[in-house]
């Protein structure tokens, strides 16, 4: 989608940790791809639209409750589909871990850090670190709540104060995709929280089933259902997460009960696809057919960039995929720029080229490098090619 | 609903201000009204049942946006669902005011907090008060989250700093029932929210469109969707509203899409019965259905309580009513019982005869008071009033 910059489809962009609304600005047919909204998926979904159908009758799924369990406000079927998708994914193992819901993996985020520092009082405040580049949403919500128990403290590759800290490892990597594991160094105290938002078979290859005592996952970026805000933690100490669930409950009464239906019927379609891959069509198996995607994207994008020699890409490293069985190359949701000496800024560079994007600082980094979304919609894409690969050093 | 008290369909229960989770105790048979688990209300639902369904496609609202307006997330469907509610019941004015969805009216008071306190940072912390008794869970989201911004400073009856401050103004009150208005008299910088949960026309006589500058909202307690976790505010001040959407985007990037679909759906079908209320049968009216079931439980209540001669209920003047055309009486969705002399733990005594109720100190009050939801099942209401018919003083 090209998109108007009037303030209304691009409302927010963030801005030295913080987010505001965008001003009424109002210059047409800038291509944005500054944010993650993976919409990219919805011709998929098109396809599955009456197979993936939910109805919810009047009457239905009323109350607070759901579960008998530690994360009461979960629906039994929510519960089973997120056991069922990775057992079928094979990149986390649930055995001996809680499942704690949340309003998409922000929340479970901010109530990750709640549940972790208010442990040890003694030891407040946390430092919470994550390696450069890192996620831009990371420090927003830690300024925003000015906590007495946790603080942002930047780069985890430099943290080297002997105070506890959270450190923040998400693999693969928004933005620049790579696989990562802890950095921190200090012998002080830590928790490790891996975000693995993008550790689905479309974008990597699941080589390893992952076994963390804390595993963030979210179903937006898993199947494109940004919408349903819908987040998950396999989380291994029970005390955790209790402070957990205390979090979410206070903060907001659990997790709509209709984005959990509707979680558990798309990842129920999904699993029942891959569970009979030889009967299915490849094009309704979804992972196939978004690693496919994802895959076309990629290749255009680097022959843009290559026409251009404007900016380089990372290069990753290929691995055996126990999900799909054959070695492959990754395909992260985001491309990571670099542009050539010359180029100081290259966030405003493309927003000359009307591209916007996302720029290095707001991943802790320098401004030479920018984040583009590669799951927006295929008009969106393809224009940014376009415009890409008509970039020029003046 | 009588049920088990083994730490599964009621995991969560407060204390000192925090909220842990039940232990694993095993004793069969409680009625618990210590929740507000608005569940009453689905026998109305059942009737309505398919008229009030909603189908949400595979490939529907996969978005995080959702408008063209400050509250970037919201539905098209759901700010007029809210819109249409308010004319048609006469409760609030919403012109010249900012629409905010939140996940549950739990949320939106956490971005209140955080909007109105970093609005002025050199006046941080604001105290935050409410005239006790009050609800029992504005206190534990304030001291979870150990902000800078905010802290609790409890009643706002005594509140006497010369420091700025939040008054929480609930009106209808929970838990007693009681309609209010703001009573801080410190000469200092005050902001005040008002939470209208229980202004809807089954609890109390409409008697006043409000048009206060932030008033508070929940879904749950309007229509018994407790499950769907949407609230909304009403906010004059455009600053105050970017804020709390600020805190909204940063804290969980919105509310379910498909939550708002649902709570669209249920508000079109009781405005569209309110509407054409002259062709619509009465048990198909919800505020008029909602409002009877709250009466003839009232005054089954009252029969109990009067039978028992242990507890006393408030009086509540009656008023006339703008929106059902007549002099009512209110029907609270929570009875509020004070013990007689000789009981000095409301909660422990009820306790004891089997019913698990919330008792004064969690409202800021004294341990004589308890409070008894009226909104759960049948089975569980008709329970109550047996067992409080047979309370004895020992």
């Amino acid at each position: 989608m090209v998109v108007a910059r009037d303030g209304s489809s691009s409302p927010l962009e963030e801005s030295n940790g913080t987010t505001i609304p965008l001003s009424n600005l109002s210059y047409d047919s800038f291509v944005n791809v500054d944010r993650g909204d993976p919409v990219g998926f919805r011709k998929f979904w098109e396809k599955l639209s009456e197979e993936a159908k939910v109805e919810i009758k009047g009457d239905e799924v009323m109350s607070y409750f759901g579960d008998k369990n530690l994360c009461w406000y979960m629906l039994p079927q929510m519960r089973n589909a997120i056991l069922r998708l990775h057992k079928v994914v094979g990149n986390a193992n649930t055995e001996d871990k809680y499942i704690v819901l949340g309003t998409g993996s922000s929340h479970l985020y901010l109530s990750l850090l709640y549940a972790l520092s208010s442990q040890k009082p003694s030891h407040i405040p946390f430092n919470v670190v994550a390696a450069a580049p890192h996620y831009s949403e990371y420090e927003g919500p830690v300024n925003i709540l000015q906590s007495k128990l946790f603080q942002w403290s930047g780069d985890a590759s430099v943290y080297d104060k002997d105070e506890p800290y959270i450190e923040l490892v998400t693999s693969p990597n928004n933005p620049d995709g790579t696989i990562r594991t802890p950095v921190v160094k200090s012998d002080a105290e830590g928790n490790v929280v891996y975000d693995l938002a993008y550790y689905w078979p479309q974008y990597t290859p699941i080589n390893h089933e992952l076994n963390q005592d804390i595993m963030l996952f979210t179903f937006s970026k898993c199947t494109g259902h940004a919408g349903s805000r819908i987040g998950w933690a396999l989380v291994k100490d029970i005390e955790i997460a209790k402070k957990m669930v205390l979090f979410l409950h206070l903060s907001s009464i659990g997790v709509s009960k209709e984005s959990q239906v509707r979680a558990a019927k798309i990842i129920e379609v999904i699993c029942d696809g891959h569970e009979n891959s030889k009967s299915t069509p490849s094009d309704r198996l979804f992972f196939e057919y978004s690693k496919e995607m994802m895959k076309e994207r990629w290749e255009k994008l680097k022959a843009a960039v290559e026409q251009s020699k404007v900016f380089t890409l990372p290069k990753y490293p290929s691995a055996y995929c126990h999900f799909t069985k054959e070695i492959s190359e990754q395909y992260p949701a985001f491309a990571w720029l670099k542009s050539v000496e010359g180029i100081e800024d290259a966030e405003s560079y493309l927003e000359k080229l009307k591209i916007l994007t996302r720029g290095g600082k707001q991943f802790g980094v320098d401004a030479a490098y920018v984040r583009i979304s590669m799951i927006g919609t295929d008009d969106e894409f393809i224009e940014l090619c376009t415009r890409l690969e008509n970039a020029k050093i003046e």
